[in-house]
């Protein structure tokens, strides 16, 4: 093989994640690495706590980065809060409400599953009906921000129904998290999962998770223990809050953190509602353009989300070409179409730092001259 | 809170790891972020699957880094090769044999636990009566290199018992990878993880691992499927080697697979052979020193790892406060005891950037001072 360092190509990356990262974030994940139970580091997680709290809207004591990417962010919300023969009614309005089914089986709990047509948002109704209809359900998930189709859910009025049922909410905000409102406390969510390389254009690896008070009443209760242990918030909690020292439990990725601690204070920076209406501002942007190549999109205008657009590849365009076209002659990376979507959508983001104007016209132009 | 970028302090990091980090893998980080399914990006991870074969001395197809820590990699094989009511003999001798007993529980095995004391290596005698005692276990499991205790084991010839009483063997190289031989074809090892923050130097997130083709066929044909989905290798399979391109699993941690890259080029420049031989001799530099200051070594000679040194705190010697004059004042740190060892011993690491003949006289000399 050809021995060489990796010098990657520049890329613009407005597909569905990584979105593009700083300057700032990578000269901080080239700091020189310490030791993970330096005072140094842990007062540098503290600071990333307080951040993620921030992110998150929560004063939620458990909150956190997960050692991994936000798919382990998903498994350790299901493996903690789900135990054997447990019902868990998801509302599955694409890709990954699948995974969460996986999910919810691999961890000896039983699946109610609620179906909406992928690209619309998660029907109120519908879920209220599941969770009269099994009033012996735990826990009710849902994706907030769906990766797979560009549409938003409503977080706020689901996590009400489920608590109107006795159930805990499981929110999935990989691609929410500072690109749409989320305010976990005044919504009372009791878990939410999120990853670095949307909206905080972080690089992928971590998940940022948190828990309500109940959530953590109940992983602290359960009857069985935890089915992972790498994943286990019993164990996890005393590697974050402990008192009197941190105990080991496993090596943080301490580079990555670097990383994650530098966009969380550019989020501070900007401010929440800030990079919010950034999002809808820079999307209200591109789809006039998008509009104006006659080009439509997935899903209906209330519930689009702005960091990610899917649109319908139009006739006649070659679906893979065009995209490898878009990558080697203009180097912008847009994402495919997943699942049943397939050869149908592109998705179009924008998120965090890839989220700017001249972005947007590069997108436009690039797109006008491959279709 | 103090909204400040993170600047490190520095540090020579001469304890169990993270060990240092040279300029090299941390430019590779700061590199641009690309997709992970950029065809460039993916040409990048066979090169690392290709240098991670060179590493562990093998031809093994399913060879790729887990993206999370050590620790997820260790759960990653219990996760696909244990199934409910298997048993697995484990091999203790240390800290992370019982780590691997909660992984087999967790997971429905029945773990038989051989006990041996921390500091000895794994005895075969012992090991093989349990194999005789059980012989419907599935599984022989063991640390080759204990990071709890500096004592390093023989996997050839545990392995090769496991096989004679039909069993697969499950091996911990987490501090062993690069520092000490291992050639995981000739050993016929069945299933093996390490950790990159150890004798590879590279920032600690990534789990490089390796299955025999008897592993993998075991894997394919459980009865059962994996308790985990993130970890499930017959997922993660169609994601490393996939044909036709890869399908979609989970974001990769891009730039910490950028930095492994690089310090996995470092490895194959330096030489597989000539890095086990830098760590012996450097060794040999840093117990003449010790010696010659009256500290003893916790492991018998004969089964030191050379890149762990796992010294008695010399007698009225404050272990927190000494440790703490080395941070601070020498900007030196060295590892705690862990377990039944805490405020016993102290753990020196040499592992790949840090074990240098300048690192050594640095460690040296500040002990000196605070004892």
């Amino acid at each position: 093989m050809n021995s060489k360092s990796f010098n990657p190509p520049t890329r613009i990356l407005m597909g569905p994640g990584p979105s593009d990262v700083s300057t700032r974030v990578l000269e901080a994940m080239a700091r020189p690495t310490i030791g993970h139970l330096d005072p140094v580091f842990i007062s540098m997680m503290d600071e990333i706590k307080q951040l993620l709290q921030y992110a998150f809207q929560t004063t939620n004591e458990l909150t956190f980065a997960v050692s991994a990417p936000g798919m382990a962010g998903m498994e350790c919300c299901f493996a903690n809060l789900v135990e054997e023969g447990d019902k868990v009614i998801i509302c599955k309005n694409g890709f990954f409400g699948e995974r969460m089914k996986e999910n919810v089986e691999r961890f000896g709990g039983i699946p109610i599953m609620v179906d909406d047509e992928w690209g619309k948002k998660v029907d109120l109704n519908k879920a209220e009906e599941a969770l009269k209809n099994n009033p012996d359900a735990k826990v009710l998930a849902f994706v907030h921000a769906e990766t797979s189709t560009g549409a938003l859910s409503d977080p706020e009025s689901l996590t009400k129904l489920a608590h109107e049922y006795d159930c805990l909410s499981i929110v999935d905000t990989v691609t929410g998290l500072a690109g749409v409102p989320l305010k976990v406390d005044e919504w009372n969510i009791d878990a939410i999962y999120s990853g670095t390389q949307k909206c905080l254009s972080a690089s992928p690896g971590l998940s940022p998770i948190s828990f309500s008070k109940a959530a953590q009443e109940k992983i602290k209760n359960r009857s069985s223990k935890v089915k992972s242990w790498f994943l286990d918030l019993n164990l996890i909690m005393s590697y974050w809050e402990g008192e009197g020292g941190r105990s080991y439990h496993h090596t943080a990725p301490i580079n990555a953190l670097y990383g994650l601690h530098e966009a969380l204070l550019i989020l501070k920076e900007i401010g929440i509602e800030n990079s919010w209406n950034k999002h809808m501002e820079n999307h209200l942007m591109l789809r006039e353009g998008l509009e104006s190549l006659g080009i439509s999109y997935l899903v209906d205008k209330e519930d689009r989300l702005p960091q990610l657009n899917s649109i319908f590849i139009p006739d006649g365009v070659d679906d893979l070409a065009s995209r490898q076209k878009l990558l080697n002659d203009f180097n912008l990376e847009i994402g495919a179409g997943l699942g049943v979507l397939a050869g149908k959508i592109w998705r179009i983001g924008l998120m965090g730092s890839s989220s700017t104007k001249s972005n947007i016209n590069h997108c436009l132009e690039s797109i006008r001259k491959v279709i």
